[in-house]
């Protein structure tokens, strides 16, 4: 496809990603029009062939398809709500990182105001955007999100469609992104209890990873499949004997000055599923807890 | 090496690891003594090979080596403390899943007693005993533990000295378990929420497993370098920005009625790590926090 055929695309909000976003669309010959409430933000794009809107208005009025990446859902408001109806009969593809509730109200807000309705969560960093790798989850009308596709494949190869559900990609982002702080945060525990002996970090790292590649996570399918149904049998650990593993654990790290939270509430939370009858489960069924808790 | 060459041992407590220790030392033509306060635990192994004995003292006064398993540190005093000094001169292995504490205070306890002690924890299930792929920890005098290393070679093909502190074991055994429960705990945390939206595990399980293996994973090294390094960059994501996702998390998991513990933790540790000016470092400071907490 020559430039020609690109379609004209504007990014509001020229933070890093935003900046990344539109750079994408630059680069790949889309006629590209840039927005921000600081206009010097766009110094560089401009360089490089994107078009700088006098105005918000303007911006929006540039192309049909207007893909938003902004400091929050409030800052998306404000900047449109103003606009009367500019918007209407555009797509917005938001970008902008929030709760899936968030998701939800800026798709009444846009339907009362007749305007398309796409949201996203970007699980990349700014410069993986334009990569064959780059993830983006969208969610959204199917039609709408059809139709610009194409366009929205320049800023991310792995770009991938959810649903109708527009609170899906956040719900996904804040997932993931959960368990990755989660993970980090159980490893610094770990290393945490190690460092307090003196022990480096770099030594115990080795048996830290070739316990994840050959312990936990193996386990993870195993996990989803308990989840998804419902039933949690005892691998050869009952929860029951692991309880008494996590007590020592929680008073290991009592003992050695470090942060005892994170142990604490894995002793609770399995208190909580032996109390729920499941001592003779496995550890998966600390889902039923995380689920529905007290 | 002959089953002639093999040197007696000794395995005290017939659980279902003790008892898979005592089969492994059986198998490989060790001659083996076994005993256990509920004696028919050890008929299986008696059927096998092993030498049932009539009492605490019989079993650690038939091998140099005496490998213990037991339910915790209290049931292995009260079980040895009245025999005397029938252990003085012996070495006691001790398999028992405890807390460094407790492994210190039993090196004295040996001490005083006249005999050689060695920790160890076991990160294996009783069915990977024997072979070449399970670990076992050990910490204690060098000279004790190379004695009889290729004994305990027979249980564990990748046993790994720890060195002379026999607290070490247990440490890296609750750091390790820890990095195990949390990562599984992150990952159903995950699946809470996304369950609460009706979508499968099954459904997001490649996801996360791609995010494990893209995004996860490969920055573990990296933390434990910054951790050992004390300092902790921003690469492309500073923790003043990324608190606002944790946010996120927080308000989605409420939203969504989930559990919300964990990514209240999250929050609470990020911001502490803020407090004490880490809003331009990487996720790492929040080693900091854990480290020393408030």
């Amino acid at each position: 496809m020559t430039s020609d055929n690109r379609a004209p695309v504007t990014v509001v909000g020229l933070g890093s990603m935003g900046s990344a976003l539109a750079k994408s669309f630059v680069a790949e010959g889309h006629p590209t029009t840039v927005w921000n409430r600081t206009p010097e933000k766009a110094d560089d794009l401009v360089a490089a062939g994107a078009v700088r809107a006098a105005s918000a208005a303007e911006a929006v009025a540039a192309s049909e398809l207007v893909v938003v990446c902004v400091l929050d859902y409030h800052a998306m408001r404000e900047l449109f709500d103003p606009l009367g109806d500019a918007l209407s009969g555009r797509t917005v593809v938001n970008l902008t990182s929030g709760t899936p509730e968030e998701a939800r109200e800026a798709a009444e807000w846009a339907a009362e105001r007749g305007f398309d309705y796409v949201d996203g969560a970007i699980m990349a960093v700014p410069p993986m955007i334009g990569s064959e790798e780059a993830l983006i989850f969208y969610g959204g009308p199917k039609a709408v999100y059809d139709a610009h596709s194409a366009s929205l494949a320049t800023i991310a190869g792995a770009g991938t469609y959810l649903g109708e559900d527009v609170g899906l990609p956040s719900l996904y982002d804040v997932a993931l992104l959960g368990l990755m702080w989660t993970t980090w945060a159980g490893f610094m525990q770990s290393l945490a209890l190690v460092k307090s002996e003196n022990v480096a970090a770099a030594a115990f790292l080795p048996y830290a990873q070739a316990w994840f590649e050959h312990v936990v996570s193996p386990e993870v399918p195993g996990i989803a499949g308990q989840v998804d149904a419902g039933d949690y049998p005892d691998e050869g650990s009952a929860l029951g004997m692991q309880a008494i593993a996590i007590e020592h654990l929680v008073d290991a790290s009592r003992a050695q000055g470090v942060d005892a939270a994170l142990p604490e509430f894995l002793r609770q939370r399995a208190q909580e599923a032996i109390k729920r009858g499941h001592a003779g489960s496995g550890f998966g069924a600390l889902f039923e807890v995380l689920r529905k808790p007290e």
